[in-house]
């Protein structure tokens, strides 16, 4: 190895994930991450060793880099792995290709055209039903026949660092009629997991389900900021509005589908049985440990929750697949988020909703302070990996403070 | 003037609209409509009569056009007003300066980064109530609140002209509890005007009802197609989705809020009263005469809709002030929809749902043949013009050929 990688490090040489970056000395451009390093792929194009325009690296974002074609992106993370195992290969003896993580800015990895949320977790819409609508009919009746998704808001996509701004906007007291203005009272988090889009398809066209891997570039983490008090009082019926669109955050480093190949899992039963262009055949789903964690102001982490992306009920091909049964067409770096990720026991839900349930049931922190939703100056930090046997392929975090109302 | 206008052109010298357009000889660039003609804005820039950086106008979106600031594209749409209109400017004489429209085609005229849709007639949100909810209350408690809107999907946002495919997707028949599959049964057009995003915010920041119109650059026609039966099933409870994604139509030209100054009416009353972040002062409707028909394949049209933008019960400025009270950041090009425009009588209903109230009432076309929905082969064309004494400032139309599923 020609550089030294931490053990355990998310980053391992069986990852190779892209982003964005910038230092003092270079501009925004294109990057791996391994270890504890970025591998600057302008640099690394100097070098003469890829057989593509490399300006697509110099770029502010990876679109067009993707828009070469997973042909062309899979060789070039294949490559990279190899030369960074052999003494002697192309990049040995050249630390100015090397850059500290420490020492760099992460940046929007892709410009995202469109964004869309899902809401693919079973124990999830389970809980938010049984709290918002009736606990005998928790599943909405299309529940296990759509992937039930929505249109959120590209504009507000940030990287993880970035701080937020907590909300403000109308709710209805408890037993009121007229609404109030001030801020959120209710600010949460989800817990979820975006896939990239790595392929454009023209309008009228559908991608089925065998071909969906094609169309899917990468994950990241993704942190659905809500208002959940907002969005009570907005979301019927068009759904979710403002309660969702003034942030979501998500980690700097694409990992690519390629990369999470060891860790396919076999996804829950559906039944009843989905419509025949639902249906798929193999692994779908993904084994990615996740966990979330609350820092509160000058304070420490305190982990209140630990999921899996395994759970989901409906999979990245079914969501892809439904997004284009209609003749939607997407774009490479749309954004597709999964929804929330909960799984069936308390420790597991993805939301501050599900775990104090609707405030009920406080979280207590390290230091002793409660939490039924987020306050001012608490950090929120989600963080994934999976692990098969000594593989480790992780997302590294993203990590978001809360500032309050500008 | 120095070029022939037609009486009752919608391109009137009051007018200047700013578009993309394209000819065999002229690559994709900005220009204004004038009459039948286009007034080619990069060739005028080569005459040295525009003070700012005109690369902007070669490109494929007006985008950083738009980006120049009120400031300077208000004062471009002046002096060409005034330029037109003097036998000896700098442009006179000069023929090759424009194009006819006819010989042009004409492309986006922004890139729309996100795509809101409002649902702000009172009459379209009360028909729709009484359809599918509860007629002794077809209006939900937040109605008259809010200014209820969600995202739609930017991608698919077309061009008048553009062909769209019939979508297919999953319905739930009548009395039935298990879904099919097909294409929509329920085919419609929704009526709307769009705004286009004049000045961008970061997040965090709020734009008032007072400051509103410094973020608006102009306006377009919009027709939001909408396949009925699939919303129906998939609406509850995140909103529309994959009823309404796979296509939204455009006019090419944006007309600029100045060009429509001269047409400003008062807004309904609104009562309740509103927050005061939704409170306004003046005159923020707009009376622009708006019509629909229909034409079938190898027919004529048939006037279907007589409606008119002065209906709306929240107007644009209470629009973007409820858009961004909670932070959310805005950008040049986002188009914001109104929400289908309906009147209170029966012809000026803005969609097939409300015309033919849910096919109990077809529509019959000037051969003879019905429509409950809109049929394959059928043309469906929006046209909207403001008229004062002898001022006339049209919108061109917004035309679209329904093809089968591809």
């Amino acid at each position: 190895m020609i550089i030294d990688i931490p053990e355990n490090s998310d980053f391992s040489i069986h990852n190779i994930p892209f982003g964005i970056f910038s230092t003092q000395n270079r501009s925004k451009r294109a990057g791996v991450a391994i270890g504890d390093h970025i591998l600057d792929l302008v640099a690394v194009a100097k070098l003469g060793v890829f057989d593509f325009d490399s300006k697509v690296l110099e770029r502010e974002d990876l679109n067009d880099f993707i828009l070469l074609g997973k042909a062309t992106t899979s060789k070039v993370r294949k490559d990279i792995q190899q030369w960074l195992q052999e003494d002697t290969s192309v990049l040995a003896g050249k630390p100015e290709l090397f850059v500290l993580q420490s020492e760099a800015q992460m940046h929007m990895p892709v410009c995202v055209g469109d964004y869309t949320d899902f809401y693919s977790s079973i124990e999830h819409a389970t809980n938010v039903g049984k709290m918002f609508r009736d606990p005998e009919n928790a599943l909405l009746p299309n529940w296990k026949h759509i992937p039930v998704g929505y249109h959120g808001r590209a504009s507000s996509i940030v990287i993880s660092g970035t701080p937020i701004h907590r909300p403000q906007g109308q709710t209805l007291p408890k037993d009121a009629t007229t609404p109030v203005f001030g801020p959120s009272q209710r600010l949460d988090f989800e817990l979820e997991m975006g896939f990239v889009v790595g392929k454009n398809t023209e309008m009228g066209e559908s991608v089925s389900t065998d071909q969906a891997e094609e169309y899917i570039f990468g994950l990241v983490l993704f942190n659905d900021w809500s208002a959940r008090d907002i969005q009570k009082w907005e979301y019927v019926p068009l759904g979710p509005f403002l309660a969702k669109n003034f942030a979501s955050s998500i980690s700097p480093w694409i990992v690519t589908l390629d990369a999470l190949e060891p860790f396919r899992v076999q996804g829950p039963a559906q039944n009843p049985k989905v419509l025949p262009y639902l249906e798929y055949e193999g692994k779908k789903n993904y084994d990615i440990q996740l966990e979330v964690r609350i820092r509160p102001e000058g304070g420490e982490e305190t982990l209140v929750c630990h999921s899996n992306f395994k759970y989901m009920y409906w999979n990245m091909a079914q969501q892809l697949a439904h997004h284009t049964i209609n003749g939607c067409n997407v774009h490479v770096g749309d954004m597709m988020a999964s929804g929330t990720i909960s799984g069936q026991d308390e420790q597991s839900y993805g939301s501050m909703l599900e775990l104090a349930w609707m405030g009920t049931k406080p979280i207590t922190l390290n230091n002793g302070a409660e939490r039924k939703f987020i306050h001012d100056g608490d950090t929120v930090t989600m963080r994934g990996y999976a692990q098969k046997d000594d593989i480790r392929v992780g997302f590294g975090e993203v990590a978001t403070k809360v500032l309050p109302p500008k």
